[in-house]
């Protein structure tokens, strides 16, 4: 497929245009992207429909078909999320540490952008606009391969911030969308090492291993969330409630759901029973080790061994009564994605070992994992959630988009 | 090979361990395996003795039997590099930033070990004790698979640095090195996605180039150093002519040597006669652009269009006469490997355009090349120098080899 080789080296060429950038152009062609969308909404709608009609006679469930549909409150909610991005403090150029040596050489080092990202998503078509923004933002070129079934959509998305970059002058290939719908382009995608520095699924797990199978250029993978709250046996048991009620139910098909609810066995009896009916009476299936089993008889059924490593993504929640601080870290370690977990308590030494030792994305302090989300963080909206460590871990905003140059001012030092 | 999934797995089980370690522990323990070392020298220098009879006889060149060679001075100098980096500031547990939500959620990201690390490497067994050293003080397990030439080295070194660990109540397996030779070894083991989770090969391009193109686990690069020095208009030239015999000349043979000296027209009349001369005179090769051959007649040989992406690693120069910084910079873009670059100037903004135009590893201004290294940039002893972008970009230290979680202080908060 030469198409997608000649696509990643006119990203390549756009990208130390854009990397040059001063950063009010960066934020001015945002704002004009997000003006154009809004102004051009019916041109997007109308493609989107194409999008629908298609989906809907291949069979797509309902709930895809929401995710895919597009109107113009969604296209106002996307213009106002790329505002917001517009807005945030631009990561290029920024000095992370500065310091002298000895010899008198001032060394520092500096957010570069990173080059050219490759964004290979499903569904969502606004993945194709926010995706575009971070990565302007942070002064990367990008090539987005969105699924098949919103093709028209982000197709159309892709021409109206083309139109923008011309509108400022600047290279419409900073952002380009793959319109080829075959898998085989993604496989020609992640070989291009010499043309993209980074690769980010967003998607399904299949796709995700596909993709980290078979890339040449290195992946930020988010595989699944099997997010923990551990209840001690000190914690308010008001705000345990609420804050499980809010991990588990407030949208439970999102990673950062709380999928097991870890419960130190001296709270268990005044906490589990109350819990349990609340979470059942909301429509909640809890399914309980033999101790929570015994201690709300008739409203769980048994947990076995695949419960606890299972990210349900739905209002299934696991529960187990673990013996302390200790038996709760190392059921996270066992069966953990080392995505978000949460402890409640009142007991400071178990808060802060609890912080310390459990090594996951985003550790909690008596808050919902629900805020494991760049957003929430005030990271401004993110590009996805890493669960590797490397290069970053968590939450991604634009500055993770970025990489650090050492930067340094000489009065003619040499090495000795 | 089982012998290697084997050795991951305990590495695995070691790393959460030593992730566990206090920073004194930490510290006490690579000043004990200095000590052992030193102690146990002669059963060092006996084991290497080995690898240089066997050296010796399958035709190693004299420059790699040095590098291989080890005697009570060189142990010495490995024991005094560990003391150093146990002396570093730990960067386990470092709050890289910490800010306030408006919610009241106070979000920090703190500094962890990575996990497993694999360090695959070639010739010189002081690696093997840098390397193990790097990692127990960033908390992290390593294995180690250097080149099958320092293999009895790198054993005898594995042996003393498990028998400091065993001293110190710690598990001995967070240390290994790889007893098999063969390069099916290096292909097995960056198989192991599951049980490392970073691969840094140091050794020839050939060595990176097979460990990228197999491994699963994420592979930090350190290809070639096509590193430039542009000489300036305005340049102090005594300043220059120091810093370029500084950076072709002290020690030409590594990756942060200066290849390509660029130089600006207004001062090539004057400077380059001069420099070149001088270069002469010490013996460097000086391979010149037209102009430079017209303004040295008779003292440079005519460069080649496949002179300007070369790496010599020898006592050779190219030359070129720009027409100022503009071309420089892309000289640079063109032929560069975006590991370190320098200019020479008096001028404030060409050494700021410099500066944040030229997006390699390292950018100096007034400094010599050769300072692009952990050790003289602060970081202590150094993992290596990255040619890639994502998590680490030039000079590694200590604190490359770990991440950051989200850490999270809340009072109770759910999400809206």
């Amino acid at each position: 497929m030469d198409e997608i080789l000649t696509m990643a080296k006119k990203a390549r060429e756009a990208a130390s245009l854009v990397a040059a950038l001063p950063s009010p152009k960066r934020k001015s062609v945002l704002l004009k992207i997000a003006d154009n969308l809004v102004r051009r909404g019916e041109e997007i709608i109308a493609s989107n429909g194409k999008d629908v009609v298609e989906g809907k006679k291949n069979g797509l469930s309902n709930a895809m078909i929401d995710r895919l549909a597009l109107d113009s409150e969604r296209i106002a909610a996307i213009a106002s999320g790329i505002r917001e991005i517009a807005d945030q403090p631009d990561p290029v150029g920024e000095i992370t540490k500065m310091w002298t040596r000895p010899n008198g050489l001032l060394v520092g080092k500096m957010r570069i952008p990173l080059g050219v990202v490759g964004i290979i998503y499903e569904s969502r078509p606004n993945v194709t606009a926010d995706a575009a923004a971070l990565c302007l933002k942070s002064g990367n070129a990008v090539l987005l391969r969105g699924g098949s079934e919103a093709l028209e959509s982000n197709l159309a998305i892709g021409r109206i911030i083309q139109g923008s970059l011309s509108e400022e002058g600047i290279p419409k290939e900073a952002v380009q969308v793959i319109p080829i719908p075959d898998r085989k382009a993604i496989f020609e995608m992640v070989q291009l090492e010499d043309y993209l520095d980074l690769i980010i699924p967003r998607g399904g797990e299949g796709l995700i291993r596909f993709v980290v199978e078979n890339s040449r250029v290195p992946v930020i993978k988010h595989y699944e969330g099997v997010c923990h709250i551990f209840v001690d046996e000190t914690a308010d048991t008001d705000m345990a409630e609420n804050i499980c009620i809010n991990a588990k139910v407030q949208r439970p098909g999102v990673c950062n759901a709380m999928e097991t609810l870890l419960v130190h066995e001296a709270i268990s009896r005044e906490f589990l029973p109350v819990m349990v009916k609340k979470f059942r009476d909301i429509g909640v299936e809890v399914r309980g080790c033999e101790k929570t089993q015994s201690l709300c008889p008739g409203d769980v059924v048994p947990a076995s061994e695949e419960d606890w490593p299972t990210e349900y993504l739905d209002l299934i929640l696991s529960v187990k009564v673990v013996s302390g601080l200790d038996e709760a870290i190392s059921h996270i370690e066992t069966y953990g994605s080392a995505h978000t977990e949460s402890i409640i308590t009142r007991d400071y030494s178990n808060a802060q070992r609890f912080l310390k030792r459990v090594n996951s994305s985003v550790v909690l302090v008596n808050a919902s994992t629900r805020f494991s989300d760049g957003q929430q963080l005030g990271l401004g909206a993110e590009i996805g959630i890493s669960t590797t460590k490397l290069h970053a871990f968590g939450p991604m905003g634009a500055s993770d988009l970025t990489t650090t140059k050492f930067i340094i001012f000489g009065e003619g030092q040499v090495r000795a």
